[in-house]
């Protein structure tokens, strides 16, 4: 029987996963361990004046299906009207049969704005209309939207060089239910290799009140800097990797690359990697001790569309999934260092290659022995081009094959949007779904009690502990 | 309930798909705007002795099947009588559950020759005497068959050096309703690696009446030879590549390695990765300003076993998929170059190995801007290993779940036969019945106008208009 | 309908699916042509004292899966209590959700113990008592655990200077129904790069009685043990690669390289690869003359904690699949090198690496003219981290989709617990369902007698077939 378009029952196929979602995962709070959302937005309780501005201010994901669909740029990053920007977006989402931007659109246009009817072309102007009346009510600013969606916890990503005033100010101010930290994310202090390095190394200099000339310098301050986050609760930190690397060289050649590095020279591909290497050696000891979370991320190539990156920067729609193969032994190796030199902490592995997961999945059961919290290393969601449902159900039935499911510490927004929230709804209608449909093929018993359990776990509960989140 | 064995809902498995087949699919014509057939067989309206001599002349793909269910050579290519041939064939055809070959055949059974039996070495005997009186009767010519069809424009596959007297022949031919028009191929001319260069750029200062003795003869007759064949209507042109390339040199470099290849001396895979990217990019550019389409295929090993190759040559089923990675950071940069040099024309992607489909479909995004068409960088549609149901199941999942499905320029044949026609259907069922299981599970509105809408872009449309045939 | 748990047509979802499964698979004996049991456990037919003997003495599998659910490393192998032990795995599997531990720990329950309650840790003391009530009766002894499964023959798994005194002892017992052949695996003579190769020689040496000083000696040595090997009725082989190899080097060369190696001295990658290549194609045309079937196993990284290694050893659940691209072309080369030099016996290929499916199904096809054998060249079954429902269903449709699934020589079990016999029975079940699913949909006829001959060769004729084990 045909089901409804988007209804209560969305995703839900069979009466225990109906029963899973609806008694277990729909009441669960969020915590959203991983996003890219502006904390003075939180401070300051930032207000929308238009749908355009919100949905389309910064969403790469919609502006890449824009111009794929041949709407000109001037209607997405350009000087367009914002109305005729929203009526452009409008008119691709028909269009966008089977993608995801399509079941977030209309779950967001349902959960905040109460808006049922199928954005379109013909209906855009009454929509957008109606979002922006919606918008002027008070319960609409950035932490109206918060509270709204059950948001317990948000953690944002952050560079070592940052105040965190940000999150100090929302952390003081006992009118903010959401609790929002920081997440460490030092890739600017790792890559020698980048013309920004020099440039980046006196921001962090300045910022640690430290003079860095050389690699023990650096060491130094970025363990500074992790010690300062840990003073903002930080208990998470974040590092995109080009490809798994594990390149080992001796002090006396790091110390010189950090010099080749500060000085502008030209630094070879294994020179980087042995500099990314020793220092991620560095920070994850100090991980370790904290007890914080490690998250890797890697099968990423950015800024691909040289004319584009010059007009719009980075993060503007033009990154794509990498496929250089060979990441299984470097990241076994790496692991493996790491776990030698008692410095492998929780560590969370993700890539953008979907053919990656067989990698992660299996490389990640070597180094779970003896550890003091289950699933220590975990395999991450499904992430930025694979967070759809193929994207999701792929990734849930790697890890159930060749892993405990139970432990997963579930689903992250990775989003710069206040409205991304449904995608956590969206993932557990997915993973409810997809543990439902087992119980009605007769591959696991009608027990709602235990497999509720693990779907809470899933939701909320295994981030909580993994993050040590305890006084949520 | 179980359906009946391919009847008229074959596929189908909803209202939806049902409608949006019925309603909006099955009566599209057909561009088929890449195969591989002989135009002079449209020309001269050729017609054929047997059903042995059709499917079993030329199809590798049926070769391969019988080799592998241990058919002798001599009933497959060989000296066998063509009956005994056809049972041998008929014979594996039960063995084939699973394989596209089992649903081609019987696709074009019912088609072309009313038979609805399927075809084991039962019914051999029978099904070879039926077919072959059906071929008697006039309308299976060539041109009968491309007719009933519905095929209105056939892309062929040619060689830069071809006279396209064919192709010219059938223009001229008022009672030819097809169009034919020629395809750009110019492999031969970009491998300087190869023993054949220095012959075959023989045949190319022949067919210019130039000298060719430096590299710029080499780029200018190249031109000539765009120019020629764009005066025949060609719109498309088609580079089969080992793996991505994007190898940079510099000119004088680049010279003497045409030079090198000239004299059959030997080159490297570095060199020869920079004179095909060379290349490419001046065919590219000629493309961009006559605004053809590019097909860039990749992803294939050929004539793996030696000792078959020494007996019957290329194209005989001895290919494979290539899984050599690191496809996308060259892709991505190639596409840059062609893009910074305003050489990135109307281009099509394949890869004959799935696990690309994310490469391709993440790096296509990023070179989508201010197009002059929707979906001006396209994921072609799953090919030769991967034209079946689940390959291309997975190729339009990996689009819609990265891409704009509604853009897509559909089903392409790449074959050798006049009876694959068919495929076409095989593509359109498989497209509408995931288009709408989509509606049925409630992850789109039951809006039939809209998705037929989609449908028929895909199946014909967005290819005329792609490609510009727009006088069909 | 809710299907019930794991009752009699578990994984059957319609009604083709179950006449195969019931009608044809189920009463099928089982060849079970690649494991790793001991044969000294069938030669002394051997008993258990306890359920947590014969289920976490040896299997790796459950050891991971218990590490990544949190249970200390002393409740695994370490020196917990049997009934403590059991406990904490009995608690681990609810956990399981998803994984093919799950099916198979309850499918032994079932048919060996008669126990239909879920294993958790409630009903872990009743079932831990009953489990060894049932191992204390006389059936449950190995050899009649072995005719309970309808086992009709094993090939273990061998080092070539094995004395192979059980295989014989048991073959000298007419009390023994079931045949125990060896496999001949001979890669510590083709590692001349691991550290224990010098030692390695020194026992080959001894067990054929020869001096081993250059590698004439030990290409002679070699050849004796498959003869010694042949005289024990064995009829495979089986490699393990890390990747795919096809390096070529002079035989003055590769004389250098065994000298180096037995010289301790390092070796580097390239010349490794020679040196197995050379010793590959020795075998390999010894093989073909005795009409042997070969295995090459490749995509396994081992031992990737080096921690958990000193303690444990090897094959203690410290493996992962690897990634390392570039297997079509050394796999395709390698073949070729066999068939040209008349040395490409039956093969069957795995890879732990699922995106290998489309290279493997593709390459192999290359190979197969005038055999002697329907499917010379096999993909073989979904293997280790692949084995479960979702990895064998991909195994079967991407041979089905490329190649005849009718030829293939189906399950094994490459397991080291006499129980694990029902993977068989999980195999069969998903292979009635995925053809049997096809029917249902319309994609073949529903011909239960051609459909359930297939089923019959695939589970059991094709094995003893390409085997050579008529006389079973």
């Amino acid at each position: 029987m045909r089901k409804n378009f988007l209804d209560e029952e969305f995703l839900l196929t069979g009466d225990m996963a109906k029963a899973l979602y609806h008694n277990h995962a729909e009441t669960m709070p969020i915590i959203d361990y991983h996003c890219h959302i502006d904390p003075q937005s939180i401070a300051e309780d930032k207000r929308y004046d238009s749908i355009t501005e919100l949905w389309l201010g910064g969403d790469h994901y919609k502006w890449r299906a824009m111009r794929s669909a041949g709407v000109p740029e001037r209607l997405i990053t350009g000087d367009g009207d914002p109305e005729e920007k929203f009526i452009a977006w409008a008119e691709t989402v028909p269009k966008l049969v089977g993608n995801p931007l399509y079941h977030w659109t209309h779950l967001e246009l349902q959960r905040y704005f109460g808006i049922y009817e199928p954005l379109t072309g013909k209906t855009a102007k009454e929509v957008y209309r109606a979002c922006n009346e919606v918008l002027s009510k008070k319960e609409m600013s950035v932490r109206g939207i918060i509270a709204q969606s059950k948001v317990k916890l948000i953690c944002t990503t952050d560079d070592p060089v940052d105040h965190l005033k940000h999150h100090a100010s929302i952390a003081a101010d006992p009118s903010c239910a959401v609790k929002v930290l920081p997440a460490f994310r030092p890739d600017k202090a790792l890559r020698a290799d980048k013309a920004e390095f020099p440039g980046y190394i006196a921001k962090l200099a300045a910022a640690t009140n430290r003079k860095i000339e050389d690699l023990d310098d650096l060491r130094a301050a970025l363990l500074d800097r992790i010690d300062y986050f840990d003073a903002h609760n930080c208990r998470v930190s974040d590092h995109a990797l080009d490809t798994c690397i594990c390149e080992t060289a001796e002090e006396s050649e790091l110390k010189g690359i950090f010099q080749k590095g500060l000085g502008g020279e030209k630094i070879t591909r294994r020179e980087s990697e042995a500099f990314q290497t020793a220092l991620l050696l560095t920070c994850a000891r100090a991980y370790k001790k904290k007890n914080w979370v490690m998250q890797l991320h890697f099968g990423c190539i950015r800024n691909n569309s040289t004319t584009m990156f010059e007009r719009l920067g980075p993060d503007t729609g033009y990154d794509a999934a990498n496929d250089e193969g060979g990441n299984a032994p470097r990241l076994a190796a790496l692991l493996d260092l790491l776990e030698r030199s008692d410095a492998l902490p929780r560590t969370i592995l993700y890539s953008l290659n979907p053919a990656d997961n067989s990698v992660i999945g299996t490389v990640m059961g070597c180094f779970q022995t003896d550890s003091d919290i289950p699933g220590r290393v975990q395999m991450g969601s499904a992430w930025w081009f694979n967070d759809h449902k193929a994207g999701m159900e792929k990734q849930l039935t790697d890890l159930m094959n060749v892993g405990v499911l139970s432990t997963f510490v579930g689903m992250l927004t990775d989003s710069r949007s206040f409205l991304s929230y449904t995608r956590h709804e969206y993932f557990r209608r997915i993973l409810c779904n997809l543990i439902g449909t087992l119980v009605e093929n007769g591959e696991y018993p009608a027990d709602e009690e235990m497999l509720g359990k693990i779907v809470r776990d899933i939701c909320y509960n295994n981030a909580r502990n993994y993050f040590r989140f305890e006084n949520l």
